[in-house]
């Protein structure tokens, strides 16, 4: 089964097209969690517990587990051993190296931890990107295409106007031999270029970061994320998993999943 | 001390400016290195301890730590702690995510491992850097400017005509509040680049990567590396660690560090 067969399988089973951030901050952790010596994997196992059955992904980001070295990543590396199988997991690295190292990024991420998809950073162009998928044709990687941060536009662009980094991005790597396997991210904090990037990529799966805590606008993500298989992959993070900082978070974060859910949901039926 | 001085200063008692990538393969280790049930940590000692009073730098790349999962990382972890505490390490991560991921990617590396300096992709834009540095006078970021790869210029553009997507970083990034922590990493493969790259940031401090087996040319890297403080860091790494894949590995790579410090010397004072 390929990625977006399992992603379609994860949102039709969930009915739900919500994504959440695993991104465990030690100043925004719940108290509760704090009991434990080492919080992050029983804060995350509590999350999953309770949100497994509301999403159609997860995303663990990387350096949330790094600020903590080590013991971070072995944390990281047990909550994806603990998300249930049929869940699709991306890792969130935006990795971008050359040839040798995606390949070892590749090993490590899709053949060892054994996710679905990763982010990728495209500044050095396919070579980031050809060396990680290969001989993984049941694997995906979503490409940067337009990040959700108030400074993306300086070396971006403006992907309204078709032309600029952004665009060419994603002009250029749909004629990559893996175009199959590339979905982009696409922040929601810019709304209208989702449309945009819609009609630039017609095919491709779409990651939608940005929205709650970050302020994005969930109404073109709806409308225009959806490619020929499954629909978008909208994630929301901090606005879920610190729902609350007491002993209730995880039920918290369920509700907070939940509305998400249905504000979604609702905007698809509209 | 900050790190330029630093820097400066193992340049100066090892008289070198030869930095070894530290990027342990799986289907490179030589075989007694193969012994160990966990060979990367006894790996990289070894290396260290022939090679320490030779170089200026370490730069370990994460990619090639992570493809083991978390233990990859406790051994790069640990290989941070054995480097001795003169001799500048530099992560190669080419992290570039949005402010508060980075922010705990500066957590990490900087706070918890205490590392010198690291690599960054800037196609997010300064949101990339500015939460790394901060509150930390004495940390550096090698900025990616010109990749070794060779379809780098696909998106960073030819920088040999002062425009496109390198060169705009490069300008652009020195207006960047923390514009005295930035460094760029120059590929030694396109030898034109490192002399325009010089011409465009007078003052910033080179990593320069892609000699030896990548075949990067070293001259220019020693006549226009130099900033005002230091020299540049001229980086090698399979050449160097897999000199030999017999029992003497750890004595070849020492060989083949010691021939590549007499060749950057030589054209110093050529």
């Amino acid at each position: 089964m390929n990625y977006l067969e399992k992603l379609k399988n994860a949102q039709e089973k969930n009915n739900s097209w919500l994504c959440i951030g695993l991104d465990p901050s030690p100043e925004q952790l719940p108290l509760p969690a704090l009991r434990w010596d080492e919080p992050v994997l029983p804060f995350n196992k509590a999350i999953i517990d309770t949100t497994a059955d509301l999403v159609c992904a997860y995303k663990p980001n990387l350096g949330f587990y790094l600020q903590w070295g080590a013991a971070g990543v072995i944390a990281l590396e047990r909550t994806i051993a603990y998300i249930p199988d049929h869940i699709p997991i991306i890792v969130d690295c935006k990795t971008g190296d050359i040839g040798t190292t995606q390949a070892a990024w590749a090993a490590g991420l899709y053949d060892e931890w054994n996710v679905d998809a990763v982010t990728v950073n495209p500044f050095v162009g396919q070579d980031a990107v050809l060396p990680m998928i290969g001989k993984r044709p049941d694997k995906a990687v979503y490409v940067l295409a337009r990040t959700s941060n108030p400074g993306a536009a300086v070396f971006q662009g403006d992907v309204r106007e078709r032309s600029g980094l952004s665009a060419t991005v994603i002009t250029q790597s749909q004629q990559w031999p893996v175009a199959g396997h590339l979905g982009y991210v696409v922040g929601a904090t810019y709304p209208e270029d989702v449309t945009v990037i819609r009609e630039l990529a017609p095919a491709a799966s779409f990651l939608i970061p940005g929205i709650g805590a970050q302020g994005g606008s969930l109404e073109p993500a709806v409308r225009f994320g959806s490619d020929a298989v499954a629909g978008p992959v909208i994630s929301a993070s901090r606005s879920v998993i610190y729902a609350s900082s007491g002993e209730d978070f995880a039920e918290a974060a369920r509700q907070a999943a939940a509305a998400l859910r249905t504000q979604i949901n609702d905007l698809r039926e509209s």
